[in-house]
């Protein structure tokens, strides 16, 4: 009876958890992989957590115990921490974190601490974002496939929408000015104000840094839409290619752009440790702003999210030491490589391409050639396949809005490497078993798709499971 | 430029901090008390922190290394820790917590530890909370004065309303079934859809713990009205007075009530280890609640605000030590009572009364006699006096929304014995030199105040002073 007193939000949310998808975590969590004692058990490739590093971090720990022990100098500084809950943050921590975001973009530009707002994860970080710089009703463009648990994250609670900038695979996903127009105007069309774009840089889940260009369309089209740009970079730090990295960060490409200073306050960076330390668990996300009342406000709206004092304190330390951050990145790309490289190398093995990527934890494979009919049940039908009879938790692309089926996100940071190797057996074996190594659409099949099949996923799937998007998808 | 391009949320409240309390922390700020280094410096009792009882963790935590050092029988379990994201919060530290809770309750309730959700301080709970149960313009009834954080706590992203239940001196501020009747009519005038009630349960400012007769009077009115009942209980384990204490938990009379049924789905409990155990930096919140939909909704809202896996870890440990806890609350509840004595005592050597309290890390100081008018410009007048002539921060009734000039909020517990002696010296000489002992008005005017003065703070001071509410005012 009371329940029919709760507030929309809460009354409508009460079903999330009923999406499909959700029965693939379910199916994981009722038979879950283990080489010994569960050899046939579904295989976890639907989480981004990246648990490749993490002897890195022990081995400095075991040398630090100070850092962990709420100890300076090997006195207990629990009580400073313990009633320490300025909402600005610790400014040692805040000093560290900008110095090492700095290291991720390669020292080409300098972040003033004081423009971090700390937030417990990046979830908290992107809807402040959004509570600062929208009304309800007024409008976000991101481009797809994006995140599902950004609709949670930006709508939910703030009440704004989302409107999709389509992007396909005929040009490997790339966000081009015309898309970008069209879903402006699209929004325009429902009666949308848009107030800005988000893009997710390096792309989760393309796993694709933006280049140069695409930021600065980005960058031009805010300016002539006088709108805001956010660009979710937590994945910034896994950027494998080489060095200098694809990876380019928007503050890098502001700096340089001739209206830089129009540009200023109208762009922002989220941040987490949760994907290049691999630390979800710690809750440390941030938002970058060089917009004063923006940061005023955010820091304000910090205190229903703020990061534990113990947990700025251990990082505070971990980070202020250069030496152990400049080996920790390096290392962590390299054995990010490696494993994308294992991925990559056997999927082929199985006759299976994905999108040339250079970051991530994951990455977005073609399986269109495996649909039984080029549709959305077509590749949840064959997703289903994939979890109940080859044993792998993956997610399908029309989970993260993508307007093509057949694409899916697979995660290779969260196990280890003869756990990858198992996975892709089982998938060689399916592939060949199935005997559609040819597929029923060609590999570079990137016709757009009609509106019914769009309108099919936007209602559907718009709730997504929202506990597999906690759990770091 | 841009900035008017932010939501009406981020751009309004770039003002709060011009707020004159305001004043009286950076005052504060500029030339805090030391009694080596500056010893007339202004002595901070406006922060609702308790010092009193660190010293007790601390042994606790040098016995027990391995609860802060990331550490399982000496063995490193921060990969666990590190990875752990699941938004359903540590079975262990949830279980310990609902114990915990109980033990404060004299375990006169049991309380199921499924049913907390953890949020990153208590802030967040009552946000979630809101969030959960109105619709933006849908109302909450708030008996006076109350904490001045709620205006941003329940309000600001919400869009949900405050109205007050008028409490006055004249009973000793007790909630009567007229004055939240008065109230709920008052809503209705202002057509707004009353969604519940919200108090302190002890009392923030008041110091005082609820009846069973107030208890019940809401948990009727809640049945009557067909709307919730938030306890904020965050102030628990300072009920000092005997055992048993005079602090009964709304769980308990609901436990009691013959229409116990009806009312399980509409009670909500919030509540936090900053107080208790003075734990303000490690953002340890958390509400209860045994309405499923609610848990649920409150759950994945819970995103946007966790509990560091490492805190949570920590104190998963220290709570689980039953007899630790048992000797931390008995001891600190005699602390806090020496402490009040203390403060009641000196007041009185001034000639100052305060409201009787059995509760809190503050009393609710009746300065009356001390005011030049029976307004609430005389009450900013004597404030002022206060922090810069008398140097002491208090916080002045009117930022709590009190509907009598004269009243103040006097903090106890985050200071030595020997800072709240100088205090209590400093504010006996102000009172003997301004030779007002027998003051304006009699300490026992109770008489309402009318709407013209009531119409003034509500303009006036809604906004308060937002960085001394995240200090744990």
């Amino acid at each position: 009876m009371a329940q029919m007193l709760l507030s929309r939000k809460a009354a409508c949310n009460a079903h999330g958890q009923d999406s499909s998808y959700f029965l693939g975590w379910q199916e994981y969590e009722k038979n879950p992989y283990d080489p010994n004692t569960n050899p046939t058990g579904i295989i976890q490739m639907g989480l981004a957590e990246n648990q490749l590093s993490f002897d890195l971090i022990e081995s400095w720990l075991e040398r630090h115990p100070d850092a962990a022990g709420l100890r300076r100098d090997g006195a207990l500084v629990f009580r400073e921490l313990a009633l320490f809950q300025d909402y600005h943050g610790l400014p040692q921590f805040k000093k560290a974190l900008a110095d090492f975001m700095g290291q991720l973009r390669g020292n080409t530009v300098e972040l003033e601490w004081r423009n971090l707002v700390l937030t417990a994860g990046s979830t908290s970080a992107n809807e402040t974002l959004i509570f600062c710089l929208a009304e309800p009703g007024e409008a976000f463009l991101l481009p797809t496939p994006y995140y599902p648990g950004f609709d949670r994250d930006l709508k939910w609670r703030t009440g704004a929408e989302i409107v999709p900038i389509h992007c396909s695979s005929s040009n490997g996903f790339r966000i081009t000015k015309r898309a970008v127009e069209k879903a402006y105007r699209q929004a325009r069309k429902q009666s949308l104000r848009v107030k800005g774009v988000l893009v997710t840089n390096p792309s989760n889940p393309l796993g694709t840094s933006l280049t140069r260009a695409e930021l600065r369309t980005l960058l031009d089209f805010a300016l002539a839409k006088d709108i805001h740009l956010i660009s979710d970079e937590i994945y910034a730090g896994t950027a494998f290619a080489g060095s200098p990295s694809g990876f380019v960060s928007v503050l890098e490409v502001m700096q340089g752009h001739p209206l830089h200073s129009d540009l200023a306050d109208r762009v922002h960076v989220v941040y987490s440790l949760s994907k290049d330390l691999g630390l979800p668990g710690f809750r440390v996300g941030a938002l970058y702003s060089s917009n004063p009342a923006v940061v005023a406000a955010a820091t304000k709206m910090s205190s229903f999210g703020l990061v534990s004092s113990q947990t700025q304190y251990l990082l505070a330390a971990l980070l202020s030491d250069r030496d152990f951050t400049a080996r920790y990145v390096a290392e962590n790309k390299k054995r990010i490589a490696e494993r994308h490289g294992r991925l990559v190398e056997g999927l082929r093995r199985a006759g299976v391409e994905c999108l040339e990527s250079d970051a991530g934890l994951f990455c977005w494979v073609d399986m269109r050639h495996l649909l039984l009919a080029d549709t959305f049940e077509a590749e949840m039908d064959l997703w289903r396949k994939v979890v109940y009879e080859v044993g792998l938790n993956i997610s399908p692309g029309s989970s993260c809005h993508c307007g093509e089926p057949g694409w899916f996100r697979v995660c290779f940071a969260n196990m280890t490497a003869e756990t990858l190797d198992v996975a892709l057996r089982r998938l060689e074996d399916f592939v060949s078993s199935s005997g559609r190594g040819g597929g029923v659409h060609s590999a570079t099949d990137g016709r757009p798709r009609g509106p019914i099949r769009l309108a099919r996923w936007m209602i559907g799937l718009s709730s997504s499971c929202d506990r597999r998007c906690e759990r770091g998808y």
